[in-house]
């Protein structure tokens, strides 16, 4: 479906050692395409400047594409209103302003806050400070053996001591798809606020924010094919407008004296200091190229590519995949080879030109309850190819056999 | 000296109206070279990957890319070692992070933090929140009759009392170069930590943080040729190490359990979430392009120009110039135009495309504190020339005149 895709994205044509470079790692960042690549350099030459702050030409242009790139994520997460969509750095710092704003204030002692027990760090130690600075308490869902959370589980969990609960849309180590809009359905009952992270589902799947019913939902334009340093959190505008600020500076204020200060409204209110046009502008791209494509169609190609590279990595023999089984998992595959460690064998892959990430994912408490210390991990995106699963599967054969072991 | 680098900013040789931009609004953000603006594309389209956290060839070089840029910036402000050095998204959030991680558990009650009256409000506001949350008081340092903080006003003013000095270098209205060596030696007398916001001097004077003895001092890229979305925290190795991390999430960790973190050491420490590695990499060009020109050679010929710039508008006499008498000043030129609002005075010399800002400037107080609202502010880069001063007074002279008042 995606066939000369490739070509929009120079760097994986390269060669790194006269291989092929096979790039397994977009669930860690993703590749620009040209499209992306080339917005910024269009808007250092052209348009640049400090928007909000100047009544000339560049500052009113930097300023338009500013909030056109704003109103371009509103519509893309399908959110109510443009003061929903907070410009952040990244995933972590909208995890991190939702903790120290939200959490800091709405959490009191003896109250209850929920994560799952495969969070990634950014959405798990943001809440540990908030537990432990507020005395409240720090639960977790666990998994089933099928690496899932189920409907007894949750249900056990959530009460109307559950002031907040914060959880991935999907596993950024096993792939699963949590139940996110059953979750919240569910937590709603109790008035619990619920804090999605996308980061693993934006780039992958349709997020509606108003059909999901989401009170926060946060990701990061570097792994939906934005350049670095900027990211989004989205709230429901009663949400936010109840909350302080988070970053204090130049642009969220609306009176300053010396000891007193009144605020801006939404969303300038969290959004203090110059900000990041340029980042916000490729993101604007990114979201054209996505849309250009289509999600759903991303959607079905990426389920082809790993469902063809679950089958021909259980067909190894030598494997152990942490994903769930079944169609509830999307385009993450983490896994282990029996005698090798999984630096080692990220090492060996990479002597073959093929980028996979090993360790512990930034998800350490994950990987306790696992009882491992760390995994291999093969992340896909729509510039993968069943070439690139062939080129994996080829390499780990490679390995073992490197290891000395046996093969077929 | 400077003659055709203006060749390096294909921004600035675009005409629009039929006339040639002038921009005069670097104390907002700087143009960036071609440099800088091709570094970002070289990087996506041959090493982008997330750093830290893969074994392969792309992490890898993204890793040494980040790093490298890390001892850059250390050499170029000197500092001792490249722990000291903190990537953030910008001088606001370096800001915030002093005074969310050391203001908040280094300031007791009835402990005085002191700023000046005319700090930018990025200075100013993290410190009444500070201050408010404490039960400190919050103190101000006022301006003498040329606009300058004096040995009198600091020395009535740092005592022992005083934890927290945060000061700007330059004033960003007034241009006032302050006396941070003074101030800083004084202070620490007193064991005062002072914060030094060095936005608007970076890019025009040699910032040296060993022989200031500054405790911590910040700047934004954008403000020095670098990309949007990146800047620096300094701090001195020992103030760091007691600081409780600001941002959590991945890659500041060393130990995650259910309920408990332990932390990485520095810089790491304070860098949660994926970097900003394009911006990194953009900061360092920056800087080598800065040093290729020689930060002796900038302040030299920057001088020349506002110098010349000063001459020509305390000339028109119907100008209001808010900068100190003598050489105590640098690249930035506040003014106002006396029967004319800054903000129409803006708007005409935008038709002239003469790009100069106009209000507050995010120092409501400093306005309050001279009695007026706004002004108009023309600031100065290294890409600017005598013929730019010309066309901005040419374009003050016609304002004048459209809003019916003779001229010579």
């Amino acid at each position: 479906m995606f066939k000369n895709l490739i070509n929009e994205f120079p760097i994986l044509n390269q060669k790194v050692n006269n291989q092929r470079l096979v790039y397994l790692d977009s669930g860690a960042t993703t590749q620009k395409p040209n499209s992306v690549v080339s917005s910024l350099e269009n808007y250092y030459n052209s348009i640049n400047a400090n928007p909000h702050r100047g009544a000339y030409c560049l500052s009113t242009a930097a300023t338009e594409a500013f909030e056109n790139s704003r109103e371009k994520v509103k519509n893309f997460i399908n959110a109510n209103s443009s003061k929903e969509i907070i410009f952040t750095k990244g995933a972590t710092e909208a995890l991190n302003l939702v903790a120290y704003s939200y959490g800091m204030h709405c959490v009191n002692e003896d109250d209850e806050i929920l994560v799952a027990i495969s969070e990634h760090h950014s959405n798990l130690i943001p809440w540990q400070q908030v537990a432990k600075i507020k005395n409240a308490k720090l639960k977790f869902l666990y998994l089933n053996d099928n690496l899932e959370i189920d409907e007894e589980e949750y249900k056990s969990k959530i009460n109307e001591n559950t002031k907040i609960l914060a959880i991935a849309h999907i596993s950024n180590v096993t792939g699963a798809i949590n139940p996110i809009k059953d979750l919240i359905n569910y937590a709603h009952k109790f008035n619990t606020k619920v804090v999605v992270d996308a980061a693993q589902s934006i780039a992958h799947h349709k997020v509606d924010v108003t059909d999901l019913d989401a009170d926060f939902l946060v990701f990061s334009g570097h792994k939906m094919f934005a350049p670095m340093g900027i990211g989004i959190l989205y709230g429901k505008e009663e949400l936010l407008e109840s909350m302080p600020p988070f970053l204090y500076g130049g642009d969220m204020v609306e009176y300053v004296y010396e000891q007193e200060t009144t605020f801006d409204e939404l969303p300038h209110k969290f959004e203090g200091g110059t900000q990041n046009v340029e980042g916000a502008i490729g993101l604007s791209k990114a979201i054209d190229f996505i849309n250009e494509l289509g999600i759903n169609n991303i959607e079905i190609y990426e389920k082809e590519i790993v469902d063809y590279a679950t089958e021909k990595l259980e067909n190894l023999g030598f494997l152990n995949l942490y994903r769930p089984k079944g169609n509830n998992h999307s385009s993450v595959l983490s896994f282990s080879v029996e005698g090798i460690h999984p630096h080692d064998l990220a090492s060996i892959l990479d002597s073959k030109s093929i980028c996979v990430r090993s360790g512990n994912h930034c998800a350490q408490p994950l990987m306790r309850y696992l009882g491992i210390n760390s995994t291999c991990r093969a992340s896909f995106s729509i510039y993968n190819s069943k070439e690139d699963v062939d080129a994996l599967i080829e390499a780990l054969i490679y390995s073992r056999r490197l290891f000395g072991y046996g093969h077929e």
